[in-house]
This record gives C-alpha cells, sequence and structure tokens, in this order.
C-alpha cells in the first residue's frame, strides 16, 4: 500500500518542488512583483493538488463517518444551530451542556497550562470597539472580502466563489476551446490574489450575472468582515464587534508593563469571544459568526529571543511542515524542537518554546497527535506584521485544518498604536555602557500659549510637552519656519501653534537606560476548532456494534466525569445514589445521575456516547454488604473494578487530574469479571438480566 | 446616636405610610389609572426621601474613602476604562491582571455553588441576536429611553434627566411663585411615569432647550438600549447584542427538556456577556455598557413550586424589605427563610430557597452581611412578566444597588416564543386520571396541496400539520367559511389554503399525560456589581497607617491565595523561590512572586493592596537551616507562622478551598513573634533591618 501512494505522489511532488525552485530564482533574481506572484499562485496550486491527492489515497481505516458524528452532536446537544425555533442563522451556534462543559474544561485546562504555567497576565477587555483602534490595526481597510450585488434585486454573492463557479461553467462547454480554458484556468489559480480592479475587469470580460435570476451584477466592491455597531446615541461613535482579542492586550500594553514592575519579558492572555461577519458560513463549528478564542501576546526584548525553560520541551517529537520542505514537494517531518531551533528550522527558541507547549496542550486535551502537524507560513501568505508564523493544524474529513497559530508579529502593533495616538508604547532597557544621544522637543513659551488659550492652555502643553516622535517633531518645525504655524489635535479641538508659542529644542543626554519597542510573539487559539478536532479524532463505534458510538475524550476535560446509575430503579438504591452524588459534588467531581428506566448497558452507552470518562453503577451487593461497594467502569476498555463506595470521588478526582491511570486501579482493586454484551442492550430494554455481570 | 436617629426618621416613616395607605385604598376601591400612577409616583418620592435620610444619617465609621479605594483599583490595575489611549469611551472597561482573578474566581465558585450543587444544565448561547426574537421578548418595544436631539447640531440628551434639570433651575429662581414651584416639584417627583405624549407636552410648556447651546429640540423620541447591528452581507438580517443571556436559555427549552429525558424540574443557567447602549454611563461599574451576567432559569411545574431542599436554608437569617414594609414606611426586618415563606411574605420554598442559596453565595464571595438586604418589587415596579420579584441589593457609597434579581417569571416568556414560533414549549405531566379533551387539527387533502405546491407542498403540510394552537385554528377556520381561503407563511415563502385543501378536524382523546407550561424562576446576578459591593466592603486602612490599605477578600476569591518573596535580592534565595513556584503551581494555587527590591514590609503593603491572601518569606532559616522552613503570614491579620517549605502549598489549597481556618493554622505551627513595624517599611526601603522579626 505504502508505495503504491508514494508511486502516486513521486510526480505530483516534484512538480510542486519545480514550480518552488522556479519562485526561489526569480526571488532571488529580484523579478518583479506581478510575475512572482503569479508564478507563487501557480506554486500553492499544485501544492493543492499534492495535498488534496495525499488525503484522497489516505489509508481506509483513517476515514470515519462524519454524519454518525454530527448525529451524536445534535442529538445529544453538544452544540447546535442558534435560534433553531425561529429558523435559525447560520454561523451562529449554541452550546448545550455536554459542549458547554467540554469547553468549560477545555479553557480550565488551558488557564492552568499556560497561563499558571508562566504566570502570565490574563486580562479582559471589552468587545465593543470603537472605529479607529481597527483603523490603525488595519483591520477596517484589510479585513474584508469582495462582493458583487444583483442591481435588480439586491442579492449579494461572494465575488471569488461566483467568478470561479462562471469559469468552470464555460470551461465545461465542450465547444470551449483549449486555449481560453487555459487561460480560465490560470484565472482560477491566482483567484486569491486579484486586486479588486483586476476582478472587475474579468466581471466584464466573462460578463458573470447572477447565477440565480440572470440579473446584472454591480462591480466587485469590498465588504468588510466585521460587524459594525454604533456605541452610544446618536450614532457619532461607529464601532465594532472585535474580531480578535489581541488588540486588547496591546492597547493596556503599558498598564501590564506597569504591573510587571517594568521588566521584560512577560505574557499577557485573554479569553473571549471575537467575531466575523462570514458571507457563507458553512463547515459547522470550523467557520463561524461567534467564537471563542483564547490568545497570548509574549512581550520581549527583540535582541534576547531565548526562552529560558526551552530545555523543558527541546526533546519533543513534533511533526514539521516548514516552509522550504512545503515549496520544494517534500513531507512534514518529525523531528526534535531542539533540532528544528538549531538548524534554523523555527526561527529562535521563544518560538520553539511556545509551538512545544501548544503540542502538549493539545495532546493533553485529545488531539490526535498522529492527526497533528505545525506547519509554516511561506512568505508570500504571512499576514503583513508577521516575521515568521507557524499554524497548528489538525487532520479532520474537511482536510488540514488551523486551530492555533504561532506567529511572531516583531514590534508591528505596539508601533502602529503608539503612532497613531502618540503615546509612547515601550519598555526600558538597562545599558551595560551609558550613552549619549540627542534630544528633540518642543520649547514652551508658558505664556504665550496660556493667554493664546486660556483654560485650554495645560491641555496644549501637556499635549506638546508628550511628543517624543523626532520625524513629528521634525515636521512641525518645518512647517514652523515655512509657514510660521502648525496646528495640533487634541481631545476633539485642534489648537494653531505660532512660532512665539513654540520652538524646537536640540540637546544631548547620557542615558543608562534606553527605550525599545517589545517584539511580540502571539499564540493564537481557535477554541471551537480545537473542540471539533477532538470530536473526529475521539469519536469511535464499538467493535461489532454499530449502534454503540463513543468520545473517547480525556478524563481531564471530559464533560462529566462519571455517571451514577443505579442498577434498578428500586427504593432502596435511592439514598445511595443521593449520598454517592453529594459526595462527588463535595470533591468537586461533576457528575451525571441516570436514574432512567432501561437496562445498565443501555444507560452505559448513553452516557458514552456523550463521553462520560466512568461509570458507578449502585447494585444489590452495594445495599447488601457492609462495606459498601460499588464498580467503577472505565468507558474506553468498558473494565469495572469494585471499590468502597466511600473511596470513589478520591479516586475519580485523581483520574479526572491525571495523578492516577486506569492500569493503576486496576492493579489496586479488584476487577469485575464479564463483559458487557452490548448488542442485546441496546435493542432489549428493561430486561435486569442484562446486566447479570454486574452484581 | 441611635435614638437621634429614629427621632429623625419616625416622621418620615409616617409619611411614607400614609401615602401608602392612600395608594392601598385607591387600588382597593377601584380608582381610575391615571390616579393610583399619580400616587405611586408621590409613595415612591418618599420612600426616596427616606431612604437618604437613613444613609446619610449613618454611623460616622460605616463611611469610607471612596477615592481612595477607586485610585487603588485604577493604579493597581484591578480594572480601568477602555480604550484610554484613544481617549476612552464611557461605560467600557477593561479588567486586569487582579480584577480578572477575581471575576474568574467569582465565575469558579457560582458554577461550584450553584451549577454543580443542583446539576443545572449550562449552556453557552451566542450573542449575536435575530431582531424577531428580541421583538417577541419585548426588548424591541420596551428596552428603551426618551431622548431628544438639538435640531442644530444634533447633540443627543436623555429627556427625563435634561426636563429635570430645567425645572430645578426654574424653581431657583427667586421670583418663581409657590404654586409654579409646587408643580413643578410634583413633576420631578412622577418624572419616571410620564408617556411620550406627556413628555412632549411638559417640553413645549417649559420651552426647554438645548443645556449647551440654547437651540432648540426635537420632541422626545424612544432611544433602544440595544446595540444594534445586521447579520451577513447586504443588511437585510438586522440583530442586536443581547441585552440579557435568558432568551437563550428559554429559545433552548425544548433541547434541554429532552436532555433532562422530559422531566421537571430542571434548571439551566448560562454565564456570558450582555449589552446595554446606556446614554450616558456613570457610577464606574454600576452602569457599563458590556458586561457579564449569571442567570439560572429554573423551570418546573407551575402546580408544584415547592423545593425539597427548602430545609437546607430554611434557618437561614436573612434581612428582608417587603412590599409591604416599603409602602408602609418601615424598615426591612431580620427573618428566617422558614418564617418568611410560612408568612406569605416570600410566595413560595422554591423562591425561598434560591434567596438562601444566593444569600449563602454573596457572603461566601465577600459581601457584608450587615450591607445586603432582599429587597421585594412592589406592584407597580413590576416588570410586565413577573408574578414576584426579590432583588438582592447592597449598601454602598452609591446607595442601596441592586446585584441580584429574583423573579418568578412564571410561564411569560416561554408562552411568547411559542406563540411567535408555533413551536410548543411545553411539558408532559403525568396524570393520575386519565382525561378525555377536545382536539382541533387541520385536516389535508394530500393531493390537492401536492398539485398546487410541487415541491414545496412537503413544507405547507409540515407546518400544518404542527400547527396546534386552537385559537389560531379557529380564525382560520373562521376566514376559511367567509373567505373561502387563508394564507400562512413558512420559510420565507407564502403559501395560499382553500377549501379543497384544508379542513379543520375536531375530535377527543383520552390522555394519560398533558402538556403544560412551565413556570420559570429566575435568579439573574450582574457578576460587575457583585464585584463592586465586594470591593467596597472588603477595603480596609490600617490602623494607624493611612498610607496602607488592603482588601480583604475570603481566601476562596482572592485574586491570588499568596505571594512568595525572598527576604533579600540575593543569590542564594533564588533556587527556593523557584522551586517553592513550582510546587505551588503544580498544587494549582495561584500565586505571585516579587523579587524586587524593597523591604519586605513593603512589599507585603504591595500584595496587601491588591488583596492576596497569603504571604510567604523565604529568609535565612530557609536556606542554612534543615529541615527547610519559610513564614507563612495572613493577610489581615497580619499573624504569622513558620512551617516546612513543603508544607505550604497543601496548607494554602486547603485554606483557599476553605476546608481549613488560618486559626487552626495558628494552633498547628509556631507564631512567629513581632509586629511588622508598618510605618517605617513604607517609608524606608532597602533596610533589611525592618525584617529582623522574620529571620
Amino acid at each position: 500500500m505504502h508505495v503504491n501512494i508514494e508511486e502516486v505522489l513521486t510526480p505530483l511532488r516534484l512538480i510542486v518542488k519545480e514550480q518552488g525552485d522556479v519562485v526561489r530564482k526569480m526571488k532571488g533574481e529580484g523579478a518583479p512583483d506581478t510575475d512572482v506572484t503569479k508564478a507563487v499562485a501557480e506554486l500553492k496550486a499544485r501544492k493543492r493538488t499534492l495535498e488534496a491527492k495525499e488525503l484522497a489515497i489516505q489509508p481506509k481505516d483513517d476515514i470515519f463517518d462524519r454524519t454518525k458524528m454530527e448525529n451524536t452532536l445534535k442529538r445529544r446537544f453538544f452544540y447546535d444551530q442558534a435560534f433553531a425555533i425561529y429558523g435559525g442563522v447560520s454561523g451562529l451556534y449554541d452550546y448545550g451542556p455536554v459542549g458547554c462543559a467540554l469547553k468549560n474544561n477545555l479553557l480550565h485546562v488551558w488557564r492552568q497550562h499556560f497561563i499558571q504555567e508562566e504566570q502570565m497576565l490574563e486580562i479582559d477587555c471589552t468587545m465593543l470597539t470603537p472605529a479607529p483602534v481597527l483603523k490603525t490595526s488595519g483591520h477596517v481597510d484589510r479585513f474584508a472580502d469582495y462582493m458583487v450585488k444583483d442591481v435588480e434585486n439586491g442579492e449579494w454573492f461572494r465575488a471569488d466563489h461566483l467568478l470561479k463557479a462562471h469559469l468552470q461553467k464555460l470551461m465545461s462547454d465542450v465547444k470551449c476551446s483549449a486555449e481560453n480554458k487555459a487561460e480560465m484556468a490560470d484565472i482560477i489559480t491566482r483567484m486569491d490574489n486579484f486586486t479588486q480592479q483586476e476582478l472587475t475587469d474579468l466581471f466584464v470580460k466573462y460578463h458573470v450575472k447572477s447565477p440565480t435570476k440572470g440579473n446584472d451584477l454591480t462591480a466587485p466592491t469590498s465588504f468588510n468582515l466585521m460587524f459594525q455597531t454604533s456605541i452610544g446615541p446618536g450614532g457619532n461613535m461607529p464601532g465594532y464587534l472585535r474580531p480578535e482579542t489581541a488588540q486588547g492586550i496591546f492597547l493596556n500594553f503599558k498598564r501590564l508593563l506597569e504591573f510587571n514592575q517594568g521588566r521584560l519579558p512577560f505574557a499577557a492572555a485573554q479569553i473571549g469571544k471575537s467575531f466575523r461577519n462570514e458571507i457563507s458560513p458553512r463547515s459547522g463549528l470550523i467557520r463561524v459568526r461567534e467564537f471563542t478564542m483564547a490568545e497570548i501576546e509574549h512581550f520581549m526584548d527583540p535582541t534576547e529571543k531565548v526562552h529560558p525553560k526551552f530545555h523543558n520541551v527541546k526533546d519533543l517529537h513534533i511533526t514539521l511542515y516548514s516552509s522550504k520542505a512545503q515549496t520544494s514537494g517534500q513531507t512534514a517531518c518529525i523531528m526534535t524542537l531542539g533540532d528544528a531551533v538549531d538548524k534554523g528550522v523555527i526561527n529562535n527558541s521563544v518560538l520553539g518554546y511556545f509551538i512545544g507547549r501548544i503540542y502538549l496542550y493539545l495532546i493533553k486535551v485529545g488531539v490526535d497527535k498522529h492527526k497533528l502537524r505545525f506547519r509554516q507560513h511561506m512568505d508570500n501568505e504571512m499576514a503583513h506584521y508577521a516575521c515568521d508564523c507557524w499554524d497548528a493544524e489538525t487532520k479532520t474529513s474537511y482536510g488540514w485544518i488551523e486551530i492555533v497559530g504561532c506567529a511572531d508579529r516583531s514590534c508591528y502593533d505596539l508601533q502602529c498604536h503608539a503612532k497613531a495616538t502618540k503615546v509612547p508604547l515601550v519598555a526600558e532597557r538597562h545599558l551595560k555602557q551609558p550613552k549619549v544621544v540627542n534630544v528633540v522637543q518642543f520649547e514652551l513659551s508658558k505664556e504665550t500659549i496660556g493667554k493664546a488659550y486660556k483654560k485650554d492652555a495645560r491641555l496644549v502643553m501637556e499635549y506638546l510637552a508628550k511628543v517624543r516622535d523626532e520625524c513629528f517633531i521634525t515636521e512641525q518645525e518645518q512647517l514652523l519656519s515655512e509657514t510660521g504655524e502648525f496646528t495640533i489635535e487634541t481631545e476633539g479641538k485642534s489648537f494653531k501653534l505660532t512660532k512665539d508659542m513654540v520652538s524646537v529644542k536640540r540637546s544631548q543626554k547620557t542615558l543608562h537606560v534606553e527605550e525599545i519597542v517589545p517584539s511580540v510573539i502571539e499564540p493564537s487559539f481557535g477554541i471551537g476548532r480545537i473542540m471539533y478536532s477532538i470530536f473526529e479524532h475521539t469519536f469511535h463505534v464499538r467493535e461489532g456494534d454499530e449502534q454503540r458510538s463513543y468520545f473517547s475524550f480525556p478524563a481531564t476535560v471530559a464533560p462529566y466525569k462519571c455517571s451514577v446509575l443505579p442498577l434498578l430503579q428500586r427504593q432502596e438504591f435511592v439514598p445511595f445514589v443521593r449520598d454517592l452524588s453529594e459526595a462527588l459534588t463535595k470533591s468537586g467531581v461533576s457528575h451525571k445521575v441516570d436514574t432512567a428506566s432501561g437496562s445498565i448497558g443501555r444507560r452505559y452507552s448513553r452516557t458514552d456516547e456523550i463521553g462520560v470518562a466512568f461509570g458507578i453503577t449502585i447494585d444489590f451487593d452495594t445495599v447488601n454488604k457492609t462495606p459498601h461497594t460499588a464498580t467503577l467502569r472505565d468507558r474506553d476498555s468498558m473494565t469495572q473494578i469494585r471499590a468502597e463506595v466511600s473511596e470513589l470521588p478520591g479516586v475519580i478526582q485523581d483520574l479526572a487530574n491525571g495523578t492516577l491511570t486506569w492500569r493503576e486501579v486496576c492493579e489496586k482493586y479488584p476487577l469485575v469479571e464479564g463483559e458487557e454484551t452490548s448488542k442485546k442492550d441496546t435493542t432489549e430494554e428493561y430486561s435486569p438480566k442484562q446486566s447479570k455481570n454486574l452484581n
């Protein structure tokens, strides 16, 4: 099998490598941007073909029944479409009890694993964000897709999707010439890279009309993906719902630095909802309009990108898919993080440390390590602010999907906000050698400014005294000498300043510290996508019984740690069930009591289906013998032991904390003989005989 | 002192009672609504006067320095204004590390105390909400304030605030006659109750102009307090950010009932952000535009409003301020919940149970029980849906503020949504006696409908088959007989139905279960307001040292459980600090390491200021003697014990869980002699002598 696969893939790998070499050569020779872009688009297209083939010919046992899983998720209310009784809204989901508990547990472990481990500063910022902030961050201008509108009925379409479908239809026409076909195929390949004008021209050239009505369309216009609203009455403060949580951390940088007593490095973190007004959301939890993110910003001295705890993760073997491998048609390869950093595959040990920690987190919460890789962005797909970026990707039935990004954003964001607000967002670095520097600042005549602006004078002087940006001061100085004045704006008012009010002073100063703009490493987690990956990676069907499925969630994140089931609906079991439930609550063990009728096997199935990690059954021995004992069952292996009821809360607590394994439990307590006769259990109900193995 | 207070208050109490009697009498005699409203407004005004007086003459030791506290909250970044570097937005706050940790802990305890204790079903719904949902819930029409706009420059004002200020100005004119003054005073008293037309008339009558420019104003218009946005492209799905989390629970009622295997009672809960576009938010965390709520909906059979666990809370002594006491000028009184339910002060034991649980929660997280009361809504202030409602209120420097509401909403919400969507939101009740009932339903001619609507026929038939609302069917039946047809709308299309397609069938059926619309008890928590109350109730200044303040947060919710402080910045302390920090992390104990310079007393002050519960100091004995020991200090009493370093994580864990008290710790371990010389510590730094008591 394996040989056959490589036989198929080798030629595809070769043509990727061929094109990768072309791109590298063009870049090396400084070829024109448009040519490089075209070559890169071709490279991406070849990569896509290779990847699609790889996924298509994967071994059969890797394929699972998505419909079956999704039915379970819906039927047992893990999550479901929001506002369903009002017809539903696509891209909006409500989490039910099971999904919500799982999500809470994922976040709880995230806090332990990241925030507590590194003493990160967690903050919680508002989602409502005034427009100027997102203008600075680039989201107002760049966070957009192109749309076209039916001029008759106002129906909207996403321009790239529509153009692609239109061209594919034209290409399928038998009368279409080979030459035209090739041209259109080329356009489809380069679809992601067209400018608004190029798209407009293509719509005209190919006479694209509304696919539903045949009406004319407007020219493509940019549609911003942020939800817009207005803060306060009167509509004079436009705002958006944040598209990411990161900006809140950057805006609070000064306060956080102060909280950390002025010292670098430190990390801040935020967990919360973000929003994205998708045009036509599909793919369930993977593309939604409202989603939970968990983001970290690790601030550090840009000259000290070394992590003191890197040694803790350096021996981890991780599947890395470097930019170079991708452009050479190679496969991802497993290597230690230590090697990856040493060889420069990963840029520095801080990035390496976070990749290692992300890996450990994902494995801990149930992602299958054989379906997890870290893929490096290629130069041309990197966001405008990033200088290196690795995505954690999981293999799912939708293909490889990005679930965590880990970017080196350098000092882009802090610089942008500092420039826009004139508030310096810097930290101090102690100099080993004192340094003499030039200082440029405004020199103010308090008297003339006071006379001119009366009670606003303080405002003007505070503003001018704060300015440290040499470029800005020099610009104003020039204006002053050329026109005799310049104007500033602060707190919504503008003030004209003239030569008798202000001059520019240049001097020198000996510094013992210097100001630096910190560099930022940003691990950014999409919690919904992580959850979805876990669903796929832990969904199983019992061997020999297609009707019985279960999720093998690790106990740490399982929505309920255990179930409590009386063997039968009999009065004598009631006090034991109640007391045990109270004891579990006291120990903080989340659990689910199921006193419904139905055989014990049937009820186990029901709890397995929602991934309850362990099950306790109160049976006749519990009631009739002292010390009172009950059975404890492990979901994945279906093995059972018997232990004293009073010990059980502690045992489950330890199992859920990961301080005890099921194997250890089996060694300590007597195993209960007999196997669950699952097949019969699910079809015949109310039959106590089915549970003979349990009493 | 106490005698004097009552001397002042007694006459005020009397005039409240007088007016209360008037209102009761008018209601009893069925007086016209407008007269009752006027009398109630007067009653409220007298109540306000009484309450203001009560607060004004409270004993002096009850008054605290809000400015001092707020400075600490800001300086240590508990929370602060959001987007400050962009000029800030009022009503939006970011929580810093301390505030965020406190909030997380409040929510963690909330989950334990409510969700785990009662096995509630926690869900997590979207904040984005399509408009029709909030139309049904009444928020589109009723969640609004009146505004007026400057016709020249578009500036907005809140109508009631503006009118009140205007009248007060007129009244302050010496030329204003006593008669006019009385009339205006009366208007101010009744300000909350005016209709839009009445307000309009008053603005005209008193020639109200813009207070800033003197320009004319528009007539008062209703301003909805929800943030509006648009879901998806094209603007054809208007939506809002939810104003409360409750609606999400109601919309998921069917799924939740099914998850609970069809049984009542059960409770669902949700924690999340809600939004309210305040016109001019003030008062810090108390009135904000984006806030965290935690809401519970307890669904039950309306004929069984009895809580099986009420006995657990019945002996709690709680300050209750009943509607009757309020309208009689009486004070709130302390009574047991058992008595309150028995005497009908509290309507039923389910409401009583939740009041008890709310009380226990608030005390646990740090609300001062002497500054906490439960106030019953009076008939006329009850929301349109509630049939009884009690607010938990805390006494703060802003007066009494509502922090938790606990309302009996009966079956209002489920009925509204069922009516709007035609989806029955009901549960089944088993009948002891089977019952014969009339059944009304549509009888369909599949053939004619199929012929008329082809592929849409299934849609039409499914819709008609689902309808069970007798009123609706009878209405359509009438249309059918009068006009020969009626029209339905489903999935955005409309369909005409004629006599040959549909008729109405009436029959009888024997039922063993009947359908009921559950009643709902809704405890609803404003987390920000609870936090603010805790800040005020736990803020203290050290006796004899005005400069040293601390928050006495209970250890359970303290943002950090302990600090780890090396006595001096010396190399030999470093490994002990690091190892202890790692051990604390492993035990899940949140902590703060402070290795900065400064005397130990100074650093204790700094951790006290943010309410760190305990402090561990690594000193020379730790390093030089075996077994290695360190001191552990209690924030509130400033007493210290010495214990082995290896024991400390466990001790703090138990203190934080509430399974161990500081008194017990003091009995078990040797006390460290000597007092903190706080005064000197805060002024002299870097002086190891200050900490002589510690080594």
